[in-house]
């Protein structure tokens, strides 16, 4: 079973999917938000006779994956082959910084050319959910924190990341830059969490290609160092890193532009496909 | 009329302050969160008998004085004399960052001294409330986004800041680096937006003391520039950065440590004052 939320109309609908169906969830939960995970995420659903609920068969696409997250934290350069192309060293312990929950899309939707960009970039990245209350983890128990995976592309503006102003956060947060999902899959049912398979084409060419068996920094020792500096909440999503194969790293450079389609996949947890449209 | 959040046992009350007597709003509203700013904020207090609501006579203390903000965002570097107290250069755009909501606590609450710290250091800052759904502001439009002001220490560790990863996110976001309140005030209620005066005292002496009016980046600035990168939404807080005397830049560097009482006072919003603690 995977978690998605589908749009219908101006309603969006949590749902869970068996044999590509879409089962309904919204007359048994609220939502895939901060309060589902905190009252127990998954568990809520233990004894919930999942096909037996009305299927969904119309729908308007898919919604974020999961909502309002109190906080979006990301790891950066945590491939080796990423940290070189960017010309950076490798970092000695993660590099963390933040997205703005409000940059969140669904999995499908435009990536928006924000007015002024000039080099919109891409990073397919495995992301987590956090299931509980995450304080000071250790190595042993780290990996408990984990609710689910999914698929995040953390877009990027290179110019406004490097040129404007110092700290990542205006690069990296403008609504429609953190695409998420189309699927929320427990981590009970990931076959092995320390090798998924990322990739990413741009106009149907591969520009990504990686395992996270190649993370400079692996799951446990991301959730350990995070919770050392913050409370992990119930609901938050941290996204894990890209590896090779930024436009920023090509050379020459490659930028995204309006009309360009981007197709993210990871194996066993699903594709995103988008297409960048002027926004503003 | 002023806004607080008081905590009695495992509660917190809204709560409207007026001359001094807390007057519990929790019957009339749920609480001061993106909702509640989403639903109209104050305009939802129109009508309302205010001071014929229960009065609050015992509590435990201040809690953040809003709750749950979609994004907790921040300027650095904001002053012309903390900027050169710091050593970096005047910034020719406003400096952006997080801060993790769950790094609020109430404005009384203890400072954390949490292990590993070394160089814990203070920043008093006006900080405000977004009350509407705020993207691409104008010059002329832009102080219309806020709700009210408040106070808020933007508590640093500055090891962690320059020498621990690359970007800001670890020094900024540990829980209670980001007192709150204890008041927040409307901002209709406030006599001149361009000049708050700030100040800051350690065990009773005055490290900080400066006025809004040396902003290099004015509020209306501020939010024009946020806007163009990111959708404000009601509720999200913005601190405004701080001014010079931060323990950081002075010769010797002084920070906090276990024990140390820190006063940080914003005329006509109110004065928080914690005691540093070790924490883990």
């Amino acid at each position: 079973m995977k978690l998605c939320r589908l749009r219908q109309g101006t309603s969006v609908l949590p749902c869970a999917v068996v044999n590509d169906a879409f089962y309904d969830l919204s007359s048994k939960i609220g939502d895939f938000d901060a309060e589902f995970f905190a009252a127990g995420g998954l568990d809520c659903l233990t004894g919930v006779d999942i096909t037996g609920l009305p299927v969904v068969v119309e729908h308007d696409g898919f919604a974020p994956c999961v909502t309002k997250p109190s906080k979006l934290l990301c790891i950066g350069l945590n491939y080796h082959d990423h940290a070189k192309e960017a010309g950076m060293a490798i970092p000695q312990e993660p590099v963390v910084f933040f997205k703005a929950p409000s940059s969140l899309s669904g999995a499908n939707d435009p990536i928006p050319f924000p007015k002024g960009a000039t080099m919109l970039d891409w990073e397919v990245e495995l992301a987590f959910v956090i299931g509980k209350r995450t304080k000071r983890a250790t190595q042993a128990n780290a990996l408990q924190a984990i609710a689910g995976f999914t698929v995040l592309n953390d877009v990027s503006e290179r110019n406004w990341q490097f040129n404007r102003g110092g700290q990542w956060a205006k690069a990296k947060s403008h609504d429609g830059f953190a695409p998420i999902g189309p699927y929320l899959v427990p981590a009970d049912q990931v076959h092995d969490i320390n090798a998924f398979d990322l990739s990413l084409k741009v106009n149907g060419t591969t520009m990504q290609s990686g395992s996270t068996a190649d993370f400079i920094f692996d799951l446990a020792t991301v959730i350990v160092h995070l919770s050392e500096f913050m409370t992990l909440e119930p609901g938050d999503i941290i996204t894990t890193g890209t590896p090779a194969g930024v436009g920023f790293g090509m050379d020459p450079k490659v930028f995204l532009r309006p009309g360009d389609v981007v197709e993210t996949t990871i194996a066993g947890l699903g594709t995103q496909i988008q297409t960048v449209v002027t926004d503003g």
